[in-house]
């Protein structure tokens, strides 16, 4: 079974008649729910040692993973990340000073982020493991949810994909300044060009991701494979791996960069608002975009073929 | 070292200066935190295999312990828990069916309480383990926290103390409604007796957890021996024990009952209250109180004794 496959089916348990629960989450998303008229955004992952990290991974390398991956979930659905709770269950020999590494690095990642850690729990137990849950608010505009692309939205990623085996998934960078960006400006008094319509982070690979967000919103995709931003790393990674580099962008995992779906008109004011001037963000880049339909293809010099939802996933 | 002292030290790295966090959490407690005026307490508890409970533990016990022991907290707190987040990670080889096992368990209790789960990650991993977050509001006059104790307080519990080892661990109760009574009660238009001035609940034992109130309130207490609620279950392990069924209600972990602090004039109109007609509520008995000094004595026929601060914790 696909990790996701368990994770929805696991979730689908919990099904909520809660009219305060405006949308509970699934696998690498946030959960959505109305406190007195304020909204809030729940997200939650766990990493455990043997799955998401070797026995030798250093401490602070596991503290950034865990908050960065839950940051990212919040930052892509146009919440602010507040406030972070964590567990750390330690794996009995682990030398003294090993906890105190990870929360001095799991301290410093939230102050970047602005996000208070408020609480948690230490265990001592076979193996090591954590699990950071985040509470956000939305941002002005917010929430965004992968489920609102309409065909016509364009398609735009932040950074570039592929190839984060080499170090980058130890070292997410959550989007939060970008989405911050993004909603600012689209809800500038000066524009009204509309709101981003859709959005996720790539955690899973962009295929995988992708086919997500268009099954959700109920249209298809085709993405123009020459404008896919390749990173450094899947290029020397298909040096040897006997794949393209393309596939590497497409379909690895852990990338925690953005994939947006918005009205052109939004992207055009958006891109020449980026371009005006130095913003010291990530790059922006347009994809392709959403269409009448399902699934999604890859269309290279004008032919299209079906790109297959192969992204990163654990397997049972 | 404790592991509370491990928690504890493992917390105070996470100092924070943001604004909106009114008490950040320790161990077995809640944070408080202001969202936009509204006012938010969190609690998060780790359940690993081996620690808390045995490789062979149904997977309904262990889901009922790890969402009991958050809600105990915020019920404690006088917040109603809204709205819980799950990480559950999977030793390979457990039968199929446990996760669902556990989550339709999850689910039962969490329908109890009226919380929802609104959202999770499941992982695959070398041990069992559970982390679950509660995220909830306060009641009206809440949040009551354990550092706001009186001399002069009256010192009430919930329910009987002792012997969970015989089973009541697995099955804690929180006292939600029986906070949720005090505190109508107490804020209550007719009533001007004040709010409970403090409250935790008891999880590492009577003793140990009064001495804790007792530090963070700056005050001393005095229990009289004969008015402890003994339970059947201390009774019955003090048969075999060599300890006396008291020894076992004062030091017994995992009791989840509430430990009250409130001046004299609200527990004698809410006892009057709770006398008057059948309220289907746990018992609340008067046990001691608090008083200028600081420790906690043990009054037995009118002789006093130091009280050690022996409750139950995790060795490490």
């Amino acid at each position: 079974m696909h990790e996701n496959d368990l994770i929805a089916s696991f979730l689908s348990l919990f099904a909520s008649t809660d009219a305060s629960v405006l949308v509970g989450s699934g696998p690498d998303d946030c959960a959505h729910v109305q406190s007195d008229g304020n909204r809030l955004a729940f997200s939650i992952d766990a990493f455990v040692e043997g799955s998401h990290f070797l026995a030798d991974a250093s401490p602070a390398d596991i503290a950034r993973k865990s908050l960065g991956a839950s940051l990212s979930d919040l930052a892509a659905s146009a919440c602010r990340a507040r406030w972070a709770l964590v567990t750390l269950c330690l794996r009995k020999g682990l030398p003294a000073g090993w906890a105190a590494e990870f929360a001095r690095a799991l301290a410093d990642a939230a102050a970047a982020y602005g996000v208070s850690i408020v609480g948690g729990d230490v265990v001592a137990g076979m193996a090591t493991s954590v699990s950071v849950a985040v509470t956000g608010e939305p941002m002005a505009g917010g929430p965004v949810l992968r489920s609102g692309g309409r065909a016509g939205d364009v398609l735009v990623v932040t950074g570039d994909l592929g190839g984060s085996l080499l170090g980058r998934h130890f070292r997410p960078e959550p989007r939060a300044a970008e989405m911050a960006a993004l909603m600012a400006y689209a809800t500038g008094e000066a524009h009204a060009f509309g709101l981003p319509s859709a959005a996720m982070d790539i955690s899973d690979g962009l295929a995988l991701d992708l086919s997500r967000l268009c099954r959700e919103s109920g249209v298809g995709a085709v993405v123009e494979a020459s404008a896919v931003p390749v990173s450094s790393a899947a290029a020397e990674m298909a040096a040897t791996s006997g794949k393209t580099s393309l596939a590497h962008a497409l379909t690895d995992g852990e990338d925690f960069e953005l994939l947006l779906a918005m009205p052109p008109e939004l992207w055009r004011g958006f891109s020449l608002w980026l371009d005006a001037e130095p913003r010291g963000l990530a790059p922006f880049t347009r994809i392709g975009v959403l269409r009448e339909g399902s699934g999604v293809s890859l269309s290279t010099g004008g032919r299209e073929c079906v790109l297959n939802a192969e992204g990163y996933e654990h397997q049972w």
